[in-house]
């Protein structure tokens, strides 16, 4: 583990982390590769955005790193509240959408950001919307974040956990997006007395659950399913897109600045569909996983 | 026509258009009926909402009347920038997706709101998102429009179209939603010194054209189609998706009070799909297309 916390070093390690799950996925997947384009930003840094489709396990999903620097917009300055002046902003960021519809669909998002004047914080978060609901596979999944989150602080699950569970959360519809996970934003020397080190290793802890997190979701991977499934996964899928694109701050950010639109996009699924008022047959699987879409204590 | 611009003659004007678009839409349908659903909102009114689903023509659609009443909320009344007190809106909204690709996606709305201290004005439109251009289709809808707008002021047509080029704008795309037609909002006595009654009778010359507007498109809905136009019509409703969960003044409106889901979201397609970084094919019926999403003289 790399202890120095560097921009340098940060970034590094993202690039590095990019490339390990790109490979864990592509051997999980057995047929398709990620395709890579590189890009550039015209007021300064770029980034590296792969994408997959059509797998056989992965129906579509992306592994964003990006590297953005220059003058902070006076706008974003105001909203983050913070002096305008010099930033850097470099994260790594996935999603992937499941052939299966017994595959959940996953996020993660590991990011730092500083200022010139010596500001600057962490953030970022791993969470999963289920198709249908695997009781087991949730709760590993959550003690893992936990047995994560503990090597650096035994308070972050539970705050990062009901961050997630806020953040997360379809106000329109009165529902979490999925079953949670961690959220996490700002982090600096002034939260809870960790160092710049210390926090750059959570990082590092987040960014390397991956596989094995995505890995507890994986046991029904080939589990036969019909028409069915496959339309209720085209339900919940909607459901992301409402929330990605009106309520998700990452995506709003994007779109204001004018970011690489298929780069911010690349979250949204490869089919989606709206039914008029789709209500799940009465003690149903998909009503069983209707029912989950709340804060639940999972441990 | 009536003539005296009350609430309600103009209520009832709508109540009659709602059932008059609905019954030409069924006979065109010939297989699907609407359902209707009506709602009540705790605050005051409420509406009836008729959806159709899986018809011959029509894949999905929805013709929502709504008139609610009550106080108006402390920060709606900011946003329109008028005193507090007791409001009435009312009106009629349409978004038709059909089954063949070959016939567009149409949406109509035509509304009225009026406050307590005798401020009202008029709002509306009708504009198209064809998934395949059809240059005769467009140009006579186009001259259609023109001359629904003529019959109350000969500038209308021209302010109204350029609003609908600039309002149904994906300013990430840097593309308009669709071919255009036109948009209007708070038109009263101080709009070109027009009477109520002769903007009461504007809307019902707009409400009333929505019929003969739709024909013009119906030309194509039994050419035949294959899995290329259909996944071509997945991705142009995407771009619907994104222009109506990020920028439509109506959804925000809807789901920043609350209001009642299943009918705001009425609008959303059946199948949407995002596709990586998509590009139609050189030449191809798909650039063509893409090629028209910009403001265009039609007429």
């Amino acid at each position: 583990m790399n202890n120095s916390a560097s921009l340098e070093n940060i970034k590094s390690y993202l690039l590095g982390l990019q490339e390990n799950i790109c490979s864990f996925l592509e051997k999980q997947d057995g047929k398709s590769t990620f395709l890579t384009e590189k890009w550039e930003r015209e007021e300064g840094g770029g980034g590296i955005t792969k994408v997959i489709q059509n797998g056989n396990l992965i129906e579509k999903g992306g592994v964003n790193f990006s590297h953005v620097h220059g003058q902070l917009p006076q706008n974003i300055a105001e909203k983050l509240k913070v002096p305008n002046g010099i930033f850097h902003a470099t994260g790594v960021s996935l999603v992937l959408h499941a052939q299966n519809p017994f595959v959940p669909i996953i996020h993660m998002n590991v990011r730092y950001f500083e200022l010139e004047n010596g500001e600057y914080w962490f953030g970022g978060g791993i969470d999963v919307t289920p198709i249908y609901f695997d009781e087991n596979a949730v709760i590993n999944f959550h003690k893992h974040l936990k047995s994560v989150c503990d090597l650096t602080d035994n308070q972050y699950y539970t705050e990062f956990k009901s961050w997630c569970d806020r953040y997360f959360f379809i106000k329109h519809r009165n529902e979490t997006r999925g079953i949670g996970g961690l959220f996490y934003d700002r982090l600096n020397e002034n939260s809870r007395g960790k160092s710049k080190e210390n926090l750059f290793e959570f990082m590092q802890n987040v960014g390397n659950s991956f596989n094995d997190c995505y890995s507890f979701f994986l046991n029904d991977r080939n589990k036969p399913f019909g028409e069915k499934e496959k339309l209720f996964q085209s339900v919940r899928r909607s459901r992301y897109v409402e929330f990605n694109l009106v309520y998700d701050a990452g995506t709003k950010f994007g779109l204001d600045t004018q970011g690489r639109i298929e780069s911010i996009l690349m979250s949204m699924p490869p089919m989606a569909q709206w039914i008029y008022n789709f209500q799940p047959e009465p003690n149903s699987m998909e009503e069983l996983m209707m029912s989950k879409l709340k804060p639940i204590d999972w441990i």
